[in-house]
């Protein structure tokens, strides 16, 4: 992605075109002056970009794909927005398979009766992001739904990066004996979208985490550090992926709770809302499970790339144990603890649905 | 995909789970068990799925990419449903850009209370359709959105595939003299699924005609002709593909009517429902443009990958011209022509919506 400038204001004339019609999907001329002076200044700038599917040259064949729909709601977020989310999202998923993200799809499913500077804004949102975290957006595709059939817009993108590590960042290299990462503070994005869905007031102060992560993963390879597992924490926070990873690697996994960055506002909200913050998502936190040996180099890296508010940025959690000794049919439960302050400890389990629909 | 056989009853308890719950959608144990139970023994057979994004290995990096997304009403129709037009349509992106389709990756949003059985019809439409066009599924993701934000289901795929062979095929290699090849009968898909809409009652005669394309393609390929150009005819049918490789290509394009096969219920539909055949949409219909000198060897191969009945399989339909010396204003028309039996000729415009909404 080239970062040329485009327009900066709607290129679609919004006095004639104030909302998007049903014509916008078509495939006929409406379709098609949305592509050609709406999407392709945003995006159309990579050479590999054509109609019916882009022409990738890649230094290589071996490569992660991944893809992402985004429904958050609202569309537009304390420290973020829709447009943002899809483009930081699918980068995240393919930074987190330690992969170099390259190129990503986007395809936009758009409800008839959107306002066009809607649209727009979300675009040039996509393109800022794409800039930022280094992606060219080289294929796409639009459909129009009826009023009462969408919500605004809904977006996928996928994402095709390249694998230059030599390790298997998989839940099934991880041994006991690794320690836990975590990147910076949770639960921001779920609080901060809570918040202005249902005008709780304090979202002046508090601004989703949102943010692409494959830098520092890029950092964290380039080091030279053996990494075993990496997992950003969206849907379901950081308790949801520790879950998956103690059943998916056949062991226990042991948290301390009072090294988990929780800022303070977080806290409170969840304190009113009832909410637990192990389980509340985040955009831009992911845990690195790493060997005990290359802990000390990892944390500092992510503490140098990662930075938040001093008393909230990357720390060591928690660590990987054997399995404990449960039958089969509690094999789903208990295998992530909490170990309190004073002692005691908690099970942290996967929870059934989710504390707050449509986050992402 | 290994073609392996899955469950042929739904393997979420229809009687617990009759409808898709938002929870179904929230990262928790509901979500786990929608992927558990039917998306993993539907598509997880290959082993370069994982978590965040699937791990693949190709011979080299010289990739196609692609995305669409899939809103198609009814979800059922004569010959398909959406979870096949996922596949194929994708499949058929990739074929034209002379790609071998390899991966895919399956996006749900799914409407809050869809049934059950549904999904699980349409998982299974999905499946054996990846496996006639020989693509894996390998990386996924599953949103769901409150009752009346959606409408049913929503799919998004996109594709990956591998381009083995030394042609530029884009609108921008057609050349003055190259002759424009039909694959088959227009009009189908469209028909179709009009007819089904608005009960017209002739749905029993007449079938979709989506198919995955990538065969027929590679058999092309294989037998070493010089493609130019390739062009699968979905939104806005055959008038509008031909108009925008005209448009690229700077070149005009003049069709002979009677070549352009079209069947008798499609045409009589037509008439009836005053539609344009050669705007209407098809799902497994594309042209190929050749020079001159392979078109013979370029149409037997196409009659005899996509067979329909005698009066209505392969053609040559047309021919490239020298572009005509339109002024500037009007270069987005009258670049295609229609030249009808009696020796008169119309220009095919550019249409501005679409004849028909969702139909793919």
């Amino acid at each position: 992605m080239t970062a040329q400038p485009f327009p900066t204001t709607c290129p679609i004339p919004l006095q004639q075109y104030p909302h998007v019609l049903m014509a916008h999907g078509g495939g006929g001329r409406f379709m098609h002056q949305l592509i050609e002076h709406m999407f392709l200044p945003a995006f159309g700038t990579h050479p590999a970009g054509q109609h019916d599917a882009a022409r990738l040259d890649l230094p290589h064949g071996r490569l992660a794909f991944t893809t992402d729909s985004y429904v958050v709601s609202p569309l537009f977020f304390a420290g973020g927005d829709i447009g943002a989310m899809a483009v930081y999202g699918t980068v995240n998923d393919l930074a987190m398979a330690g992969a170099k993200p390259l190129y990503l799809s986007l395809g936009f499913i758009l409800e008839e009766g959107l306002p066009m500077e809607t649209l727009w804004r979300v675009v040039q949102s996509i393109q800022t992001a794409a800039v930022r975290a280094g992606v060219a957006i080289v294929t796409g595709d639009t459909k129009v739904v009826e009023r009462g059939k969408g919500d605004g817009l809904y977006i996928n993108t996928a994402g095709v990066g390249s694998i230059d590590h030599p390790w298997q960042i998989t839940p099934k290299s991880v041994q006991a004996g690794d320690v836990i990462l975590l990147s910076g503070d949770i639960g921001r994005h779920g609080i901060a979208i809570m918040a202005q869905r249902e005008g709780l007031g304090f979202e002046t102060t508090l601004e989703s985490d949102l943010a692409p992560l494959s830098e520092a993963v890029q950092a964290l390879l380039a080091a030279g550090l053996e990494l075993h597992c990496l997992r950003d924490l969206t849907r379901g926070g950081l308790a949801t992926a520790l879950n998956e990873i103690a059943i998916a690697a056949h062991l226990a996994i042991e948290l301390d709770e009072p090294r988990i960055p929780i800022c303070e506002a977080v806290q409170g909200a969840c304190e009113i809302l009832g909410l637990d913050p192990l389980y509340v998502a985040n955009e831009g936190r992911f845990i690195a499970i790493v060997p005990e040996s290359q802990a000390d180099a990892a944390l500092e890296i992510l503490q140098a790339m990662c930075p938040t508010s001093p008393d909230c940025s990357a720390q060591q959690i928690g660590r990987v144990k054997p399995p404990t000794s449960l039958d089969n049919f509690s094999v789903l439960q208990g295998m992530v603890t909490l170990r309190h302050a004073i002692g005691s400890a908690r099970m942290l389990d996967y929870i059934s649905g989710e504390q707050l629909p449509r986050i992402c």
